[in-house]
């Protein structure tokens, strides 16, 4: 089903992450960004600002999480979908478990510390007390090109 | 070797913890307390808030690991230890991993979540980038007994 026209679809989603992401990578941080959507509605969306807030735990998910949370007034997140442009780590995919989300999408797998099918698979696991419906590849050549490009310069 | 004089050991680390927990229980919150010492001196200590700041992410160990970075004015808590009285859950043991926190201290065992042995060890990977020494079992029957009793009461 296509999402009515005011809504974001998975691809125009990953387009705010992206230059979420490339507005971090400017500032100095890795350049990851992430969008939470509720009915195809932006209700946070942020970069990584670990080394700008000086905060290990400021991931773009964790960000973007806390921020829906804050708009929507409540915790539990069972109606959001997050779109990031690199595989969640351990950290962000159990955080995406903890806020009760609904589904992620996500870019580039992230080889190092992917949490959602790369080295563990967090969303999926019917132990936990929820899971997230993962879809994987939007845009992964663009998500991975923005993070190599930063990595190239920061070597040169 | 024991600890100087006035550094705390894991023990009155777990004290000041339980007293975080029991602190969250009376405020609404499931019972859970962190304490992050660097030196065995508090950098960071914090309750369970996620019902109270309406945020997924307020775990105690995530507030308690902001805050020491933020005490610190650092990201790399590689000097640190996080003394909690419940094993973390996947978002909290993957944030140990993720600001380099150097040993986690915790009480009970967290069946249902546990991310640190039970039914994860995201602390223990050495396909991650950084471990995370692991110390279980400290005050474990006082911490099970803070969660007990406020679960009891709500049934109540």
């Amino acid at each position: 089903m296509s999402p009515a026209p005011d809504e974001l679809d998975d691809h125009a989603a990953m387009a705010l992450a992206l230059a979420e992401a490339r507005a971090a990578g400017e500032a100095g941080d890795v350049p990851i960004g992430a969008v939470v959507l509720v009915g195809g509605q932006v209700v946070g969306r942020a970069g990584n600002q670990r080394e700008r807030l000086g905060d290990p735990t400021a991931h773009a998910e964790i960000l973007a999480l806390r921020q829906a949370a804050a708009a929507l007034g409540r915790w539990r997140l069972d109606d959001a979908t997050l779109v990031v442009t690199l595989e969640p780590c351990p950290m962000c995919a159990g955080a995406l478990v903890a806020a009760r989300v609904r589904r992620v999408v996500f870019g580039a797998a992230n080889v190092d510390a992917g949490a959602c099918g790369t080295l563990y698979n967090l969303c999926v696991d019917p132990r936990l007390n929820h899971e997230v419906e993962v879809t994987h590849g939007v845009e992964a050549d663009a998500a991975a090109t923005v993070l190599r490009e930063f990595f190239v310069t920061r070597r040169a």
